[in-house]
C-alpha cells in the first residue's frame, strides 16, 4: 500500500447559506482545496453527502460536482454512511490513492439542510437510524440521544450538569473559527437553563443542522512534498460498524464500532491514546462526546464527563477535543462534517489554527453514523 | 496493486417482491454470494443503492445490511452514482482489495422500487439528472431518452423500427434466465405496435423499474483458487463522467463518459473491442444500447442499430449483449443493476449460463448513470 497524504484543504462557512446552492457550496470547497495544493485538476472526486436526494431532489452528486467544478470527465461517486458520510468518502479516497490506481483524489463533504423546512430536515436525519424499528415508531435522532443520555446519567450516577463542559468547550473554541456557525461563548448557567429538545438533551447538547461544504485533496507519498509545504500524513484509516438499532446492542452505552475502529486505527499507526495530541470527535450530542472519549480509550466507562469536568478536553488539556468548535459550535452539515473535522485537524497539524493552536504532531478524527452504528477513525501526522 | 478476483455471486429474482423488504433482498443476495464462495464472513461490505432514502426513508444501508446479514461489526458504506450505483460500489470494492487494505469485500447492489407508488418511483429516478435544469423543468428520464432517440433517428436517418432488435434480443435471452422479470419472447410486430411512453420511446424501449438485489464477493489473487473453482479475474475497472445535463454536452449522441471509461478499461486490460466476447451493456433504453455500442468501439457512430439489425448482438453474433435479458428483460432495479450485470457476466465466464451460454473468456460490463453522465466499465476474464 502507498502512503497517503493530505495536501490541500478547503471549506465554506458552516451555517445558513441563503445565497449559495448545494452545488455552489461543494464547488467552493473543492476549488479552495485544489488551490491550496496549487493544482487545477484531480483524478477523481468522491463526495460525502447524506440527504441531497431526500431534501433537494438531487442524487448523482459526484458527477454533478465534477461537472460544475469544471474538473471534466474525471471519475466520481457519492458515498453515504449517514452522519459519517464525509468520513466514508475520505476512506474511499484513501483506498484509491493507497491502491496505486489514482494519484490525486479530491474528497468533498457537502450538505444543504436549510432549503427544506426544519421538520423535513429532522425527519430525513432520522433515515440514518433503523427505519422499520426506530424512526417509523416515532423515534427522532435527538430522542435516541435522549435515551442514551438518560441511561448514562442513571448508570453512572451523574447529573445533567456534568455534560455542560462539552458545550462550553465547543462554543469557546468556535469563537476563533471564522467558518464556525456559532462564534459566541456560552456559560454553564446558559447550558443549565436552556430549553429541552428531548429531555435530558437540551438545546446546548445538540449540534445544529446547517449548510456547508469542506474538501481535502489526497495524494501518494511521492508527490506530497511537491504539492504542499506541510503535507499531512494519513497514518491510519479504519471503519467499523455496530447493530444499527440502539435496542439491538448488548450495552447501549458502549460504542462498540467506535472502540473497534479506534483500536484498528491505533494498530495501523502503531500508537495508543496517550500518543494522540488532539481528537476531533463526533459531538453531535454531548453524550456522544462522552461515549466516544470512553470508547477510544481516553476515559474509563462512565468517566467521559469527569474528563470534561476536569478541564482535560480544553486546548491545554490532556486531550483537546472540538478544537475549532466541533459539531456543536462549528455546526453539523451532516455529510460535510467528516471532512470539516479533517480540514480542522490538518490546520492544527500545519500550525495554522491561530488562537486555538494545539501543539501536537499526531491527531485523530472520528465520525459516527446514526447513534454510533458506523464509526470511522483517521489518524493524521504532521 | 493486487489482482482482484470475483469468487462468489448471488442474486434474487428481479421483479415485484411483495413479501420481501429492501433489507431482506439485500441479505438474500449477500448470503448467496458468501455461500457460493464457501465463506461465512467478509472484511467489508459496500452497497450500491440509489433510492432507499427517497423511497423507503432508509439511509445508512451499508451498516443496515452488515447488521442484518449477521456479518457483525465489519466495515460498511453505501455508494451512489444514480443508475450506475451498483457498478460504483464494485469499483470501491475493487480499489479496497487492490490496495491491500482488505481481503474479502462483499459488494451488494439492491433497490426496492415497488413499495412506492409508480409516480414517486419515476420522479425519484429523475434525481439522477440535473435537478435544477432538467427534472425541475418537467423532464423525466424516459423523456430525455425520447429526445436522444428522436435525435438519433433524425441525425442518422433511421426509423423507429431499427431499434426493435435490442428489445427482441433482450426478451429472447430473458426467457432462459430464472432471475429475469420478463421471461417471454416478443416479436418485432409487438415492438412496433407497443404504446408510447415518451415518443418515440415505446413500451418495449424502456427497461422496467423493479425490486432486486445481487452481490459479488471479491478477493485478492493469492486467495482466489482457495475460494472458487473458477475464479474470475477483474482485468479492468474504470470510471469516467460527462456533463450531467444533456443540453450541456457538445454532442448529445456521443457518450463521452462511456467512450473514455471503455478506452481506459481496454488500456488496463491491454485489449480492444475485438477481444471482448460479450458485452453486458446498460440498455435502460434501446437508444442507450445503440449509443453504448458506438461509444465502446463496436460500431461506428450511427451504426449501432445496424449491428443489431444484422443480428450481431445475438448469442452467436459478433458481440452478444444483454445475454441474460439485460436491463430490458431481466429488469432494472436501479442500484442493483450494475451488480446483476457482473453476476451474469461471471456466470457466462464460468460456463454456467445454460441455454444462453456464450463461448468466450473475456467479457465486459458497463453501467451508465443518468443519461450517460457516469460510465463505469469492468472487464472480466475467466
Amino acid at each position: 500500500m502507498r502512503d497517503v497524504y493530505v495536501v490541500g484543504i478547503g471549506q465554506t462557512e458552516a451555517g445558513e447559506h441563503w445565497d449559495r446552492s448545494l452545488r455552489d457550496l461543494g464547488v467552493d470547497a473543492m476549488l479552495a482545496a485544489l488551490q491550496d495544493a496549487g493544482v487545477e485538476r484531480a483524478d477523481a472526486l468522491y463526495v460525502g453527502n447524506m440527504l441531497a436526494g431526500e431534501l433537494a431532489a438531487q442524487a448523482h452528486l459526484g458527477t454533478l460536482l465534477a461537472d460544475w467544478s469544471g474538473l471534466g470527465n474525471i471519475e466520481a461517486a457519492r458515498v453515504e454512511a449517514a452522519d459519517a458520510s464525509g468520513a466514508a468518502a475520505l476512506r474511499m479516497g484513501y483506498l484509491a490513492v493507497a491502491s496505486g490506481a489514482l494519484d490525486l483524489v479530491l474528497v468533498c463533504g457537502v450538505e444543504k439542510m436549510t432549503d427544506a423546512d426544519e421538520e423535513s430536515a429532522d425527519q430525513a436525519w432520522s433515515y440514518g437510524m433503523d427505519g422499520e424499528y426506530e424512526a417509523s415508531q416515532g423515534l427522532s435522532v435527538p430522542a435516541v440521544a435522549g435515551l442514551l443520555m438518560r441511561r448514562y446519567m442513571h448508570e453512572f450516577g451523574v447529573q445533567r450538569e456534568a455534560f455542560a463542559p462539552f458545550a462550553v468547550n465547543a462554543h469557546c473554541n468556535g469563537v476563533n473559527n471564522p467558518c464556525a456557525m456559532f462564534r459566541r461563548p456560552i456559560s454553564v448557567d446558559a447550558y443549565i437553563g436552556s430549553g429541552m429538545i428531548a429531555d435530558p438533551v437540551g438545546m446546548f447538547d445538540v449540534a445544529p443542522l446547517c449548510d456547508g461544504a469542506a474538501a481535502v485533496l489526497l495524494c501518494p507519498g511521492d508527490r506530497a512534498d511537491e504539492l504542499a509545504a506541510k503535507p499531512v500524513h494519513v497514518r491510519a484509516s479504519a471503519v467499523a460498524t455496530d447493530r444499527l438499532a440502539l435496542h439491538s446492542r448488548a450495552d447501549p452505552l458502549s460504542l462498540r464500532a467506535a472502540y473497534m475502529s479506534s483500536q484498528m486505527a491505533y494498530a495501523q499507526a502503531g500508537v495508543g491514546p496517550a500518543d494522540i495530541g488532539l481528537f476531533e470527535l463526533h459531538d453531535s450530542f454531548s453524550v456522544m462526546a462522552a461515549l466516544s472519549l470512553e470508547a477510544c480509550g481516553f476515559a474509563q466507562p462512565g468517566h467521559g464527563t469527569d474528563l470534561a469536568l476536569d478541564g482535560e478536553i480544553g486546548l491545554r488539556g490532556r486531550i483537546p477535543i472540538s478544537t475549532m468548535g466541533g459539531l456543536k459550535a462549528r455546526g453539523h452539515p451532516i455529510g460535510a462534517t467528516g471532512i470539516y473535522q479533517i480540514v480542522e485537524l490538518v490546520k492544527q497539524l500545519r500550525g495554522e489554527a491561530g488562537a486555538n493552536q494545539v501543539e501536537c504532531s499526531l491527531g485523530m478524527a472520528q465520525s459516527l453514523g446514526g447513534s454510533g452504528a458506523t464509526a470511522i477513525t483517521h489518524i493524521l501526522e504532521a
